[in-house]
């Protein structure tokens, strides 16, 4: 929920209210920015209300605007909180690497103009897989009590035009996938050598990392629960 | 050009004007709906500056907002008019046939949540190609002083939760891409037999016909032009 900026998180809770009485409370697994897309956000909705999660899920689409879906709906366990029970989340951040910039693509892709060398980017991200301090690729790095995140998986594809970074980890600090996008893009396009995201990671400084890549190209992609 | 409206050809005229002097022209191959896609539009583009297409093609994607970009420019013949040296277009309809929405597409496909059957859907295509009165499938009938058109070709093919229908044919009349696939829709969730677009065909009575599919899932793909 944001003041005076309209949020999935609002309109969830919006459309919930317009059939469940009482109180009604929806939590996201992952607050993303301003324009990052989600394909499979997961909340918890909390209601005394007794409706099967099938009735649930189709009321929700009936009230929801056609920019939200709910894909699918299931009790849990009661004191369940799809934040605190989430053990990890899988990003995919989205390139245009055309030289033109399709505009087909201009809300969920960041125009990169200059052909990427996907090998190089590949490289670069490799060492921030494991436990590491992420300071250097946190924006606000005071703002997290702890900055170690275990990043689990990392690749770069090229297919047609599109490069895809896609980033695993069991938390991430605020703009991490963003800053990691925009460090590894460097190293991409020749302006970095393939050890420099190394060396800033162990620097824990955050001006020595790149640019951050802008929020439209970000999808969250999953969020990962213990069985 | 519309009165009241933006539109591609305005939008592409007024970013020329920015940098050509002297009277400017753009017509395009094929005018488009509101809501209608297109990938590769062709448009003249009549100027008495004589910049070489490269530097044409650069200076309007620096003018152009991003919804729009030139993907291409040559010079063409004097006298060229890319709407009547058209020889033909090809269309992709898109449809989203998954039973919830996908958000992400809600611009780009017509939402059917009644699973398709795509082999009756191009059983009832077929019969569409070659040289036919196409008057039951137009928007306005009057309008078009010739209703008949050559259907080069008609593709119904599923790729995950996507059906998409691909029509090519020398000329299209107003609607005629979204009143096939409006009919063909109707055969693919079983409403009628995939024989009743030939009748319908046949009939040349627009009330015959199934309803026009909306805009927002059509795509013109390429215009055609002779060697």
């Amino acid at each position: 929920m944001q003041p005076n900026a309209p949020t999935v998180q609002g309109i969830v809770l919006e459309a919930a209210r317009r059939f469940l009485g009482g109180e009604v409370r929806v939590i996201g697994a992952s607050r993303t920015d301003a324009g990052v897309h989600a394909l499979r956000q997961t909340a918890s909705l909390i209601t005394s209300a007794t409706l099967p999660p099938a009735a649930v899920q189709a009321a929700l689409n009936a009230a929801l605007p056609s920019s939200v879906r709910v894909l699918e709906a299931r009790e849990a366990a009661a004191g369940f909180d799809a934040r605190r029970a989430a053990a990890g989340k899988r990003y995919l951040y989205v390139i245009d690497n055309g030289v033109i910039a399709d505009p087909l693509r201009r809300r969920c892709a960041w125009h990169v103009a200059t052909v990427l060398d996907v090998s190089a980017m590949r490289a670069a991200l490799a060492p921030m897989r494991g436990r590491h301090d992420f300071s250097a690729f946190c924006a606000a790095p005071g703002r997290h009590a702890d900055p170690v995140c275990r990043v689990q998986a990392t690749h770069v594809l090229r297919r047609r035009g599109l490069v895809a970074v896609a980033i695993s980890a069991d938390r991430f600090l605020h703009h991490m996938v963003r800053n990691l996008v925009g460090s590894a893009v460097e190293v991409g396009r020749g302006a970095r050598g393939s050890l420099w995201m190394r060396d800033v990671l162990t620097s824990r400084d955050r001006k020595l990392a790149g640019p951050t890549a802008p929020a439209h190209g970000l999808v969250l992609v999953r969020v990962r629960y213990p069985r």
